[in-house]
This record gives C-alpha cells, sequence and structure tokens, in this order.
C-alpha cells in the first residue's frame, strides 16, 4: 500500500508556514487517520507563530487542534469508529502512570502530550492519530462549525467545574474568544451573564451576540453587578483576562461563596485579596481543557445553536493561504476566530 | 425580682481590663442567661488587648466567647433548653434579611453580630444571649475541655469545607492554635496529617500531639511533601499562616485538583501563583467561623478526645486574674490555648 501524498502546513520558525506536499501517516495499530475539513487557530497557535514556543515545537512542526474531519482510515484493533464518520479529536495523550492519571485526572496528566504541539496536528489534509481522542460527530453538524468544537469544550469544562445553576448571575472578565464563548456557555446553561471587558471592538461583538456588558474602564464594574443583583454580587465569576485587574475584579464583584474559575494563564504572579475569600467564603477553582464529557456537551451545544457559531467565526481561509491567514489575525482589531479550510472537499 | 449581682471583666482600653460587679442582664423573650463556667482567650480576643479594635468594641466591653456554661435562667418563649443544661454559645447574630442570609449562609451574614465583640461577652458571671446561638452538651463533658469547643467548631468548619476523605494527605500550614485543632479535626476525620510551622516551641506541641513536622526553615517543604506522597503532593491544604511563604507553599505542596482551605486572616494582599491554581485545577476555598453543624461535630469530637484538650489547655487562671492571664500569654512563647475560670463553682 503507497502512503497517500497530502498538503500540509509546516511551522519553520520566525513566524513563517511553508504548505508542502508530503505522505500521510498510515494509522497503526489503535490509531485513525482523519482527513480534515477545517482547523482553527488557537491563541496557543499564535503563541507558535511568534517564536514563543519553538523550544517545544521545534522548527517543521505541522500544528493545529481546533479542528473537524472525517474518519478515512481505521488501524489495528479500533472498534468505535468508522470509515465515513464524521469526528472530532480531543488532543490529550496522557500517560496512565503518573499520581494525576491514577486519581482519574488524565486530562491533567502530569506527562500530557498535547496533540498540535508536541505531535504533528491537523493543519494537514490527513493526521493521524490515536483512536481514543475521537468524539463522532452528528452526520448534519456543518463542519467549519464542528471546528469549534474544542474551545466550546474548554468553555464547558469551565462552566461544569463552576457548578453553574439556572438563573444564577454570571460575570465573565474578558470578551476574547474564549471569554464569549464562556460567556455563550454559561447563558446556555440558564446563567444571567455580563461581559467585562474594556477593548471597543469585544464589546461590540458581545453586544452583537446578545450580551449585556460593562467596559471597567468606563464604569465602575462592582458598582454595576452590585445594581443588577441587588447588592448580592454574582454567584459564578471567569476569570479570562489574565491581568491584575481582573483579579482585583473576580473577588470584588463575587457574591458570598461565589464560585470563581481561574480559565486565564496568569504568566507573572498577580495580587489577591486573599482576605475576601476567608470572609465571604469565596472559591477558587482552577479549570484547565476538557474532559472526555466536556467533548460530548460541547458537540451537543454547537449542534443545538447554543453557540452563535456565524458571528465567531470572523474569517475563513485556505490551507494554501495560512501564512496570510496569521499574519491577518494578528493584526486584525476585531477578529474573534479564524477558520483554515484544510480540505479541498469540505 | 432583684437583679443578680455578678462579676464581669471590663476591657478599659490600654491594655487594662478591671473586674467589677455589675447586675446580670436579665433573660427577655427568647433569651437564655447562661452561668459561665470557662472562656478561653481567643487570637481576636488578644487583638482587643492590644488596643486594635477600640472601634468596634470601645472603652467598657465585656469579651469573651469561647465559652462553656450552664443554663441559670429562660426567657418567655424559649422552649429549646432547660435551667441546668450544659451548654456553649455559638456567638453569631445574623440579620436574615441581606443577600447572604436569603442565600442561607447565615454564617457570613453581611451584617453579622458577633456575640463577645459587638455585644458583651462570656468573660463575666452570667451571660444572657438569644436561644437560638446555644447548643447543649453531654452531661459528662468536662467544662474546661468544653471551653476549646468554639475553636474547635472553627477547625470543623475548615475541614468539612475541605471534603477531607479518609486516607488523603494533609499539610497544614501553621502550628498555632487554630493551625493544631485543624490538625487534629483533619487526623480525626482520617487524614495523614503533616503540620508546617517554624517556631521550635510551636514544633515542640505539634510533635507532642503526634504529628510528623515540617520545619519549612529547614527543610524544603515541597520536597519532603512529594516523598512522602510519591511525588502526588497533598490533597487537602490548609493555608493557617497568614504569610507569603505560606502563600506559596499552599499550591506548591498540592496535588493536581487539590483543595486549599484559606483559614488565616490575610492583612495584605500576598502574590499568587494563579497558574499553578490552572495548570494543576486547584481549589481555594474561603472558610470563616461556622455552622451549626460545625458545632455539633465539634461536641462530638471534644467528646470523644479527638482533640487532645489537656495539651492544648496550657493555663488555667480565675477571673479576678484575667489582666495577668492575658499579660502571661502575650509574652509567653509556648502557650496554646489559656482559659479563665470564670465560674466559682466551675
Amino acid at each position: 500500500m503507497t502512503a497517500q501524498t497530502i498538503s500540509a502546513a509546516f511551522y519553520r520558525g520566525n513566524k513563517t508556514f511553508v504548505v508542502e506536499e508530503t505522505k500521510a501517516a498510515e494509522p497503526g495499530p489503535g490509531e485513525v487517520a482523519v482527513r480534515i475539513a477545517y482547523c482553527g487557530i488557537c491563541g496557543t497557535d499564535m503563541h507558535v507563530y511568534h517564536g514563543n514556543m519553538d523550544a517545544r515545537v521545534g522548527l517543521n512542526r505541522v500544528i493545529g487542534h481546533e479542528m473537524s474531519g472525517v474518519v478515512s482510515g481505521i488501524g489495528e484493533g479500533v472498534e468505535a469508529v468508522q470509515v465515513g464518520q464524521k469526528v472530532v479529536v480531543r488532543p490529550l495523550v496522557h500517560c496512565g502512570e503518573c499520581p494525576a492519571c491514577k486519581r482519574g485526572h488524565m486530562h491533567i496528566c502530569q506527562n500530557l502530550k498535547f496533540l498540535g504541539l508536541d505531535t504533528d496536528g491537523a493543519m494537514q489534509q490527513v493526521w493521524t492519530v490515536p483512536a481514543h481522542t475521537l468524539h463522532v460527530l452528528p452526520d448534519d453538524l456543518r463542519m467549519d462549525h464542528a471546528a469549534l468544537i474544542e474551545p466550546v469544550a474548554v468553555a464547558c469544562h469551565d462552566v461544569r467545574l463552576s457548578g453553574l445553576q439556572p438563573g444564577e448571575d454570571v460575570v465573565v472578565i474578558g470578551g476574547g474568544p474564549i471569554g464569549v464563548l464562556v460567556a455563550m456557555v454559561a447563558r446556555d446553561a440558564g446563567g444571567n451573564v455580563v461581559i467585562s471587558e474594556v477593548n471597543p471592538n469585544r464589546l461590540a461583538i458581545a453586544q452583537k451576540l446578545g450580551f449585556d456588558t460593562v467596559n471597567p474602564s468606563e464604569a465602575d464594574l462592582t458598582e454595576a453587578i452590585n445594581k443588577r443583583t441587588g447588592t448580592k454580587g454574582a454567584d459564578v465569576v471567569f476569570e479570562v483576562s489574565g491581568t491584575q485587574p481582573g483579579v482585583d475584579a473576580m473577588a470584588a464583584v463575587a457574591a458570598t461563596r461565589a464560585r470563581i474559575v481561574m480559565v486565564a494563564i496568569h504568566a507573572t504572579k498577580p495580587h489577591i485579596d486573599l482576605f475576601q475569600f476567608f470572609w465571604r467564603e469565596l472559591q477558587l477553582i482552577g479549570a484547565r481543557v476538557y474532559e472526555p464529557q466536556d467533548y460530548e456537551k460541547a458537540i451537543s451545544v454547537v449542534a443545538s445553536g447554543g453557540v452563535d457559531a456565524d458571528v465567531v467565526i470572523t474569517d475563513v481561509s485556505p490551507l494554501s493561504d495560512i501564512q496570510h491567514a496569521f499574519e491577518a489575525l494578528d493584526r486584525s482589531p476585531t477578529a474573534m476566530k479564524s477558520l483554515i479550510k484544510v480540505g479541498a472537499d469540505a
């Protein structure tokens, strides 16, 4: 059997992608080949583009993990999926041996491999992955929309860990791509959601998505939330900004016993008002990536229209234009989610 | 009916208590008079002694809330207790109207009154309190031991909110009076407890109480905990130190998805490694005072010997010596819990 020739986009360092022909990897035992339809550009991919992750990804890496596709080949022993099924990949491979895995926290395995960073990813026409990473999609789900399932699964994980109940007051601090997805999933779960964001372009998108917003550089966020909630404060807060003002605000807007979910990656160690955590029995809940049930939830949220995919997806480019797509996203003040159309027939 | 003459210790400012005769307050409707047996000196009482809380307590206040006593009089409409019953007081009076109360969080009511600070307290021979604050004790419980129930209830609240399961690894950061009580309650609940403490006197007491200890100024705490737990880390961490090194350590020693309970009062806003909360999905849980079930648990822990009361109680002084008792506790390097024997017949 001759290996199939496919197009793939290689990151070669220095903000450069090169699209070349390569051979598709044949699925080995327990593996599945997926013909990629679409692949979104994640914030992490943008970090790769900027050269911040060269030590991890190297200079000949196919990146990409926010994908949709169709099963095109099946390795020995795989029974869970069939050729032709629409799928997404949950791009996590755990070791099974570390204390985190042994306690059932495989998604935060201490030796976690992230497919599309630690291995080649989905910015190629055929991606071969372990079968256990696949989730099957409904036949009628649009494949461009399905490329949102990975980031929506992040949001579903965040919302699930928050324990959000219908009718609760929610504040999302930071209205970027992940923030608006968290807001939409929280709204879909019955939350009364306000988005706090300083960027006017992002505020406009949040409003277009139907959210009440506060610009904390123009109005007092705590006062606004207290007014909305009769001085109670927010039952659930998502800190998605990664900033010191966001950390200050997350405790200030919280109701007694509020749950504050730490979604953002804080590269520095901000100051935190631990007295407020003590005094009002606040909870801080770290949340990273997703577990299988978050993927299943994300599929159902995207399929049911709980996420307004057509507003979130602001650009679609063919794989041959990937270089321009990264350049455009990097300088765009209004882009939310850019997709790469990888498959010619997607 | 002539009001009863009793002795009471009045805080008059400037590190001064004066014991004077006064009239016992008659119990009004819904109130109960309690003849006080013992009353412990709390860290908060020590803050009052140092003049840090004059604005709140004033200069003619009977303080004290870590008490044991016997019901000596009952106001109109009180049916839950009878004269002669041994009791302790849960010294919290909530408003019932604020958002916290309406959500069932009466113990962190936004208008909470703390008896013995915002009202007169237990450093007097008869203390009149709302009946709803009382918990009845077993007849055979020693009254000096029963004076530990209030701080033990703090520890029971902390341990309950941690969700500690038998067999889990626990680190208590800070081995002062509250730290050792938290450690004993956690051990009683089945935890494998290590106490981290820098003070040699406190380390000696912790060891006398049977705990493994680490002095983080002499050994690497994270390394020690990783070694004990096969690199897993602690499932539950109690931060009782109120220090920046304690905040650094609480995340460093934590296992994936560990629960970190914020027991300490942090007067400043420390730096916090929020990346670790995200990366390993740590949870931070604020815990303040107690709820009724924590008092019931504390009564059973003290009654069953789960707390080694005879080691924890390091001094007992008569009410007439209260001035000396505060002075001695203030300068003692080894004291844990000092009790005032308030009742002549206790």
